[in-house]
């Protein structure tokens, strides 16, 4: 579907810290994880050879909202749901779900909004239009699993 | 004083990504560093060692915006303000500056709400009040540093 | 088979940095999550939760060679084969072979040592023998297959 | 001195793992650290901003030798000595010594060996001649301090 994607990963040992649950900070790699699946799932790639101008999709907004641990070995579903499309800009939204708990059990949610740019000459970065080949392929999600 | 705290620290190799750019989760790990810096000058360790009740403090909120990337060796000043204390959380703000920009200039922003917990038996964690000894030294910034 | 195990996995963003390429480091995570995932295939983690003594595998020699990098979205094989077994320590290689390239090729090769280990009060770890039931799990691989 | 530097580092939470001690793959994050830094003490950044014919150094080995953990907040010193100079390789030997022991110890040994290369259009990487005003400057440690 244009507008969501799930992934499914196993909390490993270096995702862990010396509290003994995954480190927040790796729920934000996750997302991304998700991001990325998402978009060769379109047929695209983030990083962009296939297509005429080359673009970027430096994040503007991270969040997440915890509300349970993961622990190594863990298996958790990471769901991303395109929760606004704008001309420069995506936002997602991410459940996370531990799968090996019963019942499964929403243990995170995050949000990403991420804005379409070009790379000129070193490293100057600019805001431009999605490219009309991946905005074309993506879709809002609907209201109802938004939880709007 | 017990509402602030700055780190310095130079965006490393192993902090970037093939973007060229420090990863939008060093941001995160930024954050955490400045906050147990914090707790340090405070005279505790953010793992209790030397006090009565062995707390810890897991994140229930994160978040970031980002207005301008890091590049490798950028020295970035991180500033921590406490902007809330409650019985048995925290909530910080931070400050991303570039200090080798010329003026100095606010790349990122970011959010955190810790909760104080006790460990049970076994990894389940129960929200508890903040111990005194740690509570008693930490005050709320003033709003006009918090920009409110 | 008591001497093998091979985990596929592709190149995230965040395993690369500015270079363009995997991070060098990434390599000895891949590693680890071999090995985890050999125990799990032996029916053990390699947190012991289900065995009498818990013991712990803290690594006393990692190395690697780097022939080829690993780009982002490289599907990357990586083969651990048990290359020593003693009474308290084990030796693995792995080879990183890169399945999205024709032929596949051995992009790295690496080798681990780990030390099985108690636990005392606090954090004091002491070398012991393997327990008996996952010794016993556990081949050496054929030298053929180690290259010897 | 053209063939020694010296960083020291505070063991972040986020190095740790669910072991309590510092990942092993970190000591590789913290060596490299200490090559970064000693570029710099020679007048270079590792990423050739200020020479002629831009160049990177991809590593084709790395080791370590693990004696003792390092904990959370643990102050570690990452001793750096060039130990091999050649045309287009520079080997490195890392001492790393925990400051807050006492005695400090010595708890961990490494190795690296990185290759000079220059990057061609696209991806493709070429090992090269270390550029003459950097191999100038880098000498090799006397074998005393090399423990050879």
């Amino acid at each position: 579907m244009p507008y969501e994607f799930k992934i499914v990963r196993r909390v490993e040992f270096s995702d862990t810290d010396m509290a003994g649950i995954m480190h927040y900070s790796n729920f934000f790699r996750f997302m991304e994880t998700a991001e990325h699946g998402f978009f060769r799932s379109l047929g695209f790639s983030i990083v962009t050879r296939n297509i005429e101008t080359p673009v970027g999709w430096p994040r503007v907004h991270a969040e997440c909202d915890y509300k349970q641990p993961l622990h190594f070995e863990d298996e958790v579903e990471v769901q991303l749901l395109v929760s606004e499309k704008r001309s420069k800009s995506l936002s997602y939204i991410f459940r996370f779900r531990k799968l090996n708990a019963s019942p499964v059990v929403e243990v995170a949610h995050g949000k990403l909004t991420v804005v379409c740019v070009t790379h000129h000459a070193g490293t100057k970065m600019t805001a431009c239009n999605i490219p009309k080949e991946i905005a074309d392929k993506i879709d809002v999600a609907p209201k109802e699993l938004l939880g709007l």
